[in-house]
């Protein structure tokens, strides 16, 4: 196999180009999607793989594509890419490392002449973080037909947004872009290159991860809807207060979630308190549970046992226990995690679980997937102090253009 | 003495006149200090007060005084009033019924053609509720001497806007009423009408309660710094998770602030946690504590343990706990509160303390005061469904108008 010359300065430029749009203090990241910043990085990238001579599309989700047409152009294509959103307060590298690892290879081939028999497509999948509206992954899901792109038209964000609003705000400002229809184009097999975002490659001195597969996860969404009262003057045995109740119900949670082994990820990561008054008993708060593990067995039953969990626990609030969202384990094909295999010659490697859920989690059940990850310095991501460094993220595109080439001929 | 006439059915209507600004669902009102909606309420109360041939003038920290002139005109004034913002979701009544219940009486005195010897003046404190900008009472803490009003200059709100700023802002919109030197006009006696906020007065059948004291308070912020985190990648054991924090820390608030009187008001009404997102850990959270009580001693020790508490529940944040407020407990003059029990002939009335503060307990430390309560539908506030009926508010008022009449004579 010829391999092929991708350059890493030209790689990480624009990876710190991308980055000040939406820049937060500590080489933080905020870009949320479908939101101005969301589109400007977008036309950055869509600037590179024009001047390749790719050709430019978007569907239905908003989810962007990046063709570099093979010698049969009637093949199956294959696919690479990530996401382009990023955490509120989040860094420079999750997700859209992947859609630059991907344009940087086919911009490889193209420098290098190089035509392969299939097309290879680079995507941006829309919303894959769910931290403007959850959940994530949703541009995937739609795509792959896990889901309707119907299913999330009445969330909203923070700001009370409705995800089909906000799609079709960003839809009328594409406008200009040629629309394919969600789900056409079959692939012939998906490979996304991604930040580790743990610490296991670093720990053993690794530069490649040749993902064989992702955890599944359940987000669920509590309501406790107690009643708001007066602080000075409401006696507190006679409180509705759902704050205390929330305490009653985590404190619950954590001892059904207990893992000895560590390997369950049980998190609350997100409290809205009503009205949210340091003089006012609470009224209503809504938290978000997130639980992951890599077994099917386990997943399903501490998140089936969640909301009779928090109805024994709490003393005086209605419970409202909604599930969000949910993705069962998934094994990777051979046909992809042989081809990241084989792909590392000269480099360290590692085969390994992702404990992140990524878009790869739905392509999976459209074609042949797999992933491929490079190193996070310290473990650490969903964070401004995430990092990779440029020779890791290099060696990563290396590894991903040479897989794309095999899979591509 | 002369009774005084008062207009229960005007009084109502200009209630519902003011409740509409700022209605919420469920009859409530969310009128914050210092905005667009302040600024309309207290353009009503104005036009009413100039009809009457009241003088109005404003102080530096935004208080609304309305003035209506006594036979002597040096001698110190009887003050009456309340505050004009309500909470998030409050009700129509708590602290605009005492202000126009002040106008009410002076406007009663008007209609009579009563001339009292001390001048009187209704004021509108600012910014009592302490939920835009924390803590309440400023306008009353400002005017008394109890800390000067540069104080809370960099406070915000939650959209971050400055409360320095937001008064500059407000004073300039109000540029044409006359301003007075903040706290020039001691008074003789101050005393505020205000609905309960607790349910003494309707359990016992009774209209009006005669106000010996207010029960002492204290705020804390506390802020829990860990380190945000990937929820599918960072094992549980590793993290610093702030809302696994602020659980451990409240459950050991709960246990130091245990009370089987049931006399201690122990309230977390406010978390914020950042970055708020479901799939990351929290690394951060910040709190609030409101504890009161009516015994200076239990106010002080168990306030005073509040860190130690803290600090030795949690696990892995760093732990801020700063006092943002604190009122000792209060016991009103005998002047105001035998002259409010004089004037209530032909009511049932009762002794008690309150369990809210008011700005009378700021005012307590100028000049005698006291307070007149009306009984609260099931003891609620701070919530829409805030209720007290026009006969009952009628009912205050003319307690107030006839204290007045006393105190100023």
């Amino acid at each position: 196999m010829r391999d092929v010359a991708i350059n890493g300065e030209r790689q990480w430029a624009r990876l710190m180009d991308l980055a000040r749009l939406g820049a937060i203090p500590g080489d933080g990241v905020n870009r949320a999607c479908l939101t101005a910043l969301d589109r400007e990085a977008r036309r950055l990238v869509i600037g590179w793989a024009t001047a390749i001579g790719a050709t430019v599309t978007i569907d239905a989700a908003a989810n962007l594509w990046l063709r570099r047409e093979g010698s049969d152009p009637t093949a199956a294509p294959v696919l690479t890419g990530s996401h382009m959103d990023s955490q509120p307060a989040g860094g420079r590298f999750d997700g859209i490392y992947g859609v630059i690892a991907g344009l940087e290879a086919i911009t490889a081939l193209h420098d290098a002449g190089i035509v392969t028999r299939r097309p290879i497509e680079v995507v941006g999948w829309t919303n894959e973080e769910g931290s403007r509206f959850a959940p994530g992954c949703m541009g995937s899901m739609a795509w792959s037909g896990f889901a309707p792109l119907s299913t999330w038209d009445e969330v909203r964000d923070p700001e009370g947004i409705r995800f089909a609003d906000a799609l079709a705000e960003h839809l009328a400002v594409e406008a200009d872009l040629p629309c394919r229809t969600l789900g056409s184009n079959k692939p012939h097999a998906y490979v996304e290159a991604h930040i580790e975002q743990g610490p296991l490659l670093e720990a053993a001195g690794d530069d490649i991860g040749i993902v064989t597969g992702i955890q599944g996860s359940r987000w669920f969404r509590v309501t406790l809807t107690g009643a708001s009262a007066h602080a000075g003057t409401a006696p507190v045995k006679l409180r509705r207060d759902a704050v205390q109740d929330m305490v009653r119900a985590v404190a619950a949670l954590n001892v059904l979630m207990d893992d000895p082994d560590d390997v369950l990820r049980f998190t609350v990561g997100r409290i809205v308190v009503e009205p949210n008054s340091s003089n006012s008993v609470a009224g209503r708060v809504t938290f978000s549970i997130d639980c992951r593990h890599p077994r099917r067995d386990v997943l399903l039953a501490r998140g089936d046992a969640v909301a009779a969990t928090i109805r024994a626990a709490v003393n005086d609030c209605d419970v409202a226990v909604e599930e969000v969202f949910h993705a069962m384990p998934v094994t990777f094909d051979p046909l992809v995690v042989e081809a990241v295999a084989a792909s590392c010659a000269g480099y360290r490697s590692m085969r390994l679980a992702s404990g992140a859920f990524h878009d790869a989690q739905f392509a999976a059940g459209v074609a042949p997937s797999g992933m491929i990850f490079v190193p996070s310095r310290d473990g650490i991501s969903h964070n401004p102090a995430e990092y990779s460094s440029p020779a890791q993220l290099a060696a990563g595109t290396r590894v991903l253009a040479r897989t794309l080439l095999a899979l591509a001929s």
